[in-house]
């Protein structure tokens, strides 16, 4: 159960998946890699996520699609996964400036596993915790990305880890969150990396909640937010890109406010089917528009309550520029 | 004042226009034309609503974008208000399938003030008000549409008037709604046509509403809805299609599903300044994008309080299958 | 045999179809109807153009896709088509203030074939015609455009027919011109509605013809071409998306210049399946992208040679504001 | 004067810049960093150009927009381009698994230059030169990239040099390529990075070269092509967008062929004016639509003539998996 649920919290009208978290989706894996060195102005609060599909990507790619709230942000990979509308390898999610020494990790990490591949796809997203963690210190190496993914397993831990170490949204400290949802014979997972908003906007099950006792983290209005959705319903690439936008109904419900410094990236993949490298035809038997309803707001719920769940999931932490706090529980459960 | 203001309810963190309407945006005007006749299966009750912006639209095209949150619509101009950034006509609202006579009387509208048009754009957004009026008969003429221009003055009429004559929204009566929010020295207005969810989708100020006292009016998982959104702040086209982005978080926060066969269309325009049709220059001092989260939030804001105010501002109608309640006012202020 | 083959021209690496026409593919009809009254100020020179793709496509939608090249245009009907990934009507062509009329006519059309629809999303594509017919006359009724329906048939008509009455390209007399290409064991049509380009732009099988002997027809920068691509093979919407695109690089090789005022449109279907609106569930055995080179190749080659064939099965045209030549044969096949 | 012109071609309607290339733009300065070492399996023939705009991009961004022709392509900093507008680094291009060093390598470039910089977008584009090349080798380091932007100048080097060393186009040996144009007051400049096509697909100023004394260079039908447009005319970052895509017009002018594999990536930036980082407020006058056909046309020639001159600018170049041919000249000159 994910942060959330073992509050006893709800939230939508679908049933969550078995464990509340992305890896209800059979086969979908979480690894983080934590960094936490330091204090004072240099330290380091940071890390990397990866979430792995099952099977073998690069040789038989997984259906996929993305939507950009808005696209403030470094995202990489996304072009190829649009145009050809396939995941070809595992998603890492890390701090705005190791971005692209974790999508060269992505590409070692493939060329042992294929040799002769010519062509890589990496597809990494971020949020920046530089308001916690030294971020031009560039501490990530390729090391930690691939540690990342050989930790990745089926449970998912959430808070202040992998990826989520440094981050804050709505001024309150963030971290990694996953809920899921069930539609019909189907299940929708999310996994969140919230980054954004401040104290005002907040909206948590629909309320503001009063933070007027916490000490305000002040930032500029910006700050991002990644969501990974993973299914088991057979999708095509571009009804995933639909899902992908529901996840952003999800974010909108937290309060999220895409204001203008903001990358609020979604991706969504299948494991339903395959479209294999060297594939001369692929079948598969999709799920038309109109019987989307479910799926679509199972995105929706999903990812709001992965957001929710990464608050109550983070503690407070202290980081460069002072502290930041995790929201009460008691506010909450009031 | 809205139907939304006028119980004494607020939302958001920005301070309401005057009116809070549209209309708080200078020179912008609305008018309706509504039509209720007979009863049964043969009843109608729909009608036009225009949306009139200051000056010569056609002579002094204003900047203008759009957001399509998801496009089972029969939106007609958006791509040539998209590809040129400007709005050149009125808007129409209306029901789907006058659609198509609408924009063709716009071009009447327009050849009338302009004998020498030879290429005019018109913007016409739709929603389905099939459940209480009979679609199919098609009533709406070109004169009703001329009418709905001709009557556009600087109050809007909320409720069951014009296209929001017969539309539902989480299976209550909706209408026309608006609502407005000032951002600093500017102010954003949104008028609002919801006709989009199901009972269990609604979401007032962030809570669920018991709804189980009234009749269930069961739909398909369809239904669309339709924002306009005005300024007076100087933004370029591209930057007025992301501040309608902000509208569809406001749709998202009152619990629109963007469902399968729904049509969720956003369309805003700036009257701060305009690209006339034979300029060879135009000079704009346009606010940047890192200025512009006070204008996404306002754009956001109004638009929810927009739809609320249509659910509060209607009235129970009677009409073809049967009669569709309105929002019981004692839930919302308890 | 299209008139571009008929003079003994070929262009490109794949084979023409058998008749190279958009008719080559299965079940595929086209129809016009022709509008030629009256001469001087108030000359009529347009018309409507039917493209019926086979079987029911209202109950049983078609999968299709589009790309807009430049998109100064009247087009209606792509925001569901694109959104939901289906073509449900047949498409038409006409001039630009006659679109909204041929769209409320197709509505009649299926509303006489499904009493109960009560959502309709016709396809309806424009030019301007306006130099040689009085456009804004608005000469063409329901009645044209349900005829142009009725007269569809297994050969295509090219030249100055069906909304190609009225139109030019590069200056000359253009109208309607069609060609095919077989890819493997599918094929793509194309049917082309010129109407873009001044004398300066024109490549024909990529040489700069002599037009110094023939009246030049002053225009502004302006000029609009639409195209539509049928093909049998078994594509997802986006895969015609994407082959819509490759029509775009035929009318780059025709020399088309996607100018400022120009409404640039290609729509692509599919008749190898269908996506029948009450299913639950859809099969298809479609071919990945890295195996669409051909059809690629296919669509860019037939576009061209389709522009091409509009320009050669033209007449020197007298209308409203003068004489349109046609361009000469001689200056062709030397 | 660029290789094609030195050989006394021309191209187009519109009279070159001074230099015909894009370093006519005032303030755009191109380097390279070529890396040629060994022969057989192991050889490397890659390197880095740098494209780098006038002034302090960092502090002052520049107006920019892009065009995705096909997004088989690991293009990095797109996202934020095309929602901010603006460009706010040098411009990298390399080969595709050297993409994230590079990308990473601008991130020291703009740190040592604002130490204070928390969020930094390099935007780099690639090609894979696979076939001359070890790629999978991975020799480019940050280095490189550096030396690259060291290398500055206001002179563009053509030919089989910085990112253009092991590219090939048409089964020729291609390189880098540049040109440009004059519309009216202003300058648009092209540099090209042909990696496309097979030996079928070339028109060489819209004719077919017989190839068939030249070694065939087989490969898949994949390969890309990177164009980067300058202007100093005042465009918005919509525009720009629009200018890229006039561009793609002159890639199919010369047979690019778009394939599935391909990564079709054109980024336009305008050095007229700028989007401080830290401004309330931006005066620009820009351009309407209307006025912009030359500019559209100067974009497409540029392109065209800059692919060209890519390929006249090579030599014949032995690599990993032999030799690829140079275009004879003798087959351009008659």
């Amino acid at each position: 159960m994910n942060s959330f649920r073992a509050l006893g919290l709800s939230l939508g009208q679908l049933p969550p998946g078995k464990g509340c978290s992305i890896c209800d989706v059979p086969g979908v894996r979480v690894g983080h890699r934590t960094l936490v060195r330091g204090s004072g102005p240099g330290a380091m609060r940071t890390g990397v996520t990866a979430i792995v599909p099952p099977g073998d990507p690069y040789a038989e790619p997984l259906p996929a699609g993305a939507f950009v709230l808005h696209g403030h942000g470094k995202a990489v990979g996304l072009w190829q996964l649009l145009h050809l509308g396939t995941l070809e390898t595992p998603i890492l999610l890390t701090n705005t400036l190791a971005t692209f020494r974790c999508a060269d990790a992505v590409i070692t990490w493939v060329l042992e596993r294929h040799p002769d591949a010519r062509s890589i796809n990496p597809v990494v997203l971020e949020c920046n915790d530089g308001y916690l963690s030294a971020i031009e210190s560039r501490p990530i190496t390729e090391g930690d990305a691939l540690a990342a993914l050989e930790a990745a397993g089926e449970e998912v831990e959430e808070g202040c880890v992998g990826a989520g170490t440094g981050m804050m949204a709505f001024e309150l400290k963030s971290g990694i969150g996953t809920a899921s949802r069930r539609a019909g014979e189907w299940t929708v997972g999310a996994l969140a990396l919230p980054n954004m908003g401040r104290r005002e906007d907040l909206l948590f099950l629909g309320r503001k909640l009063d933070l007027s006792g916490l000490p305000r983290v002040r930032r500029e209005d910006r700050g991002s937010v990644v969501v990974i959705l993973a299914t088991d319903a057979p999708l095509l690439p571009e009804q995933l890109s639909r899902l992908a936008r529901r996840g952003a109904l999800g974010l909108a419900r937290t309060g999220a406010p895409a204001s203008p410094g903001s990358g609020d990236f979604l991706v969504a993949f299948s494991t339903a089917y395959r479209i294999p490298r060297k594939a001369v035809r692929v079948k598969v038997e999709f799920v038309p528009d109109y019987e989307l309803g479910k799926l679509y707001r199972a995105a929706a719920e999903a990812t709001e309550e992965a957001v929710l769940s990464a608050l109550l999931s983070a503690r407070d932490m202290e980081g460069r520029k002072g502290v930041v706090p995790a929201l009460p529980r008691e506010l909450v459960l009031t």
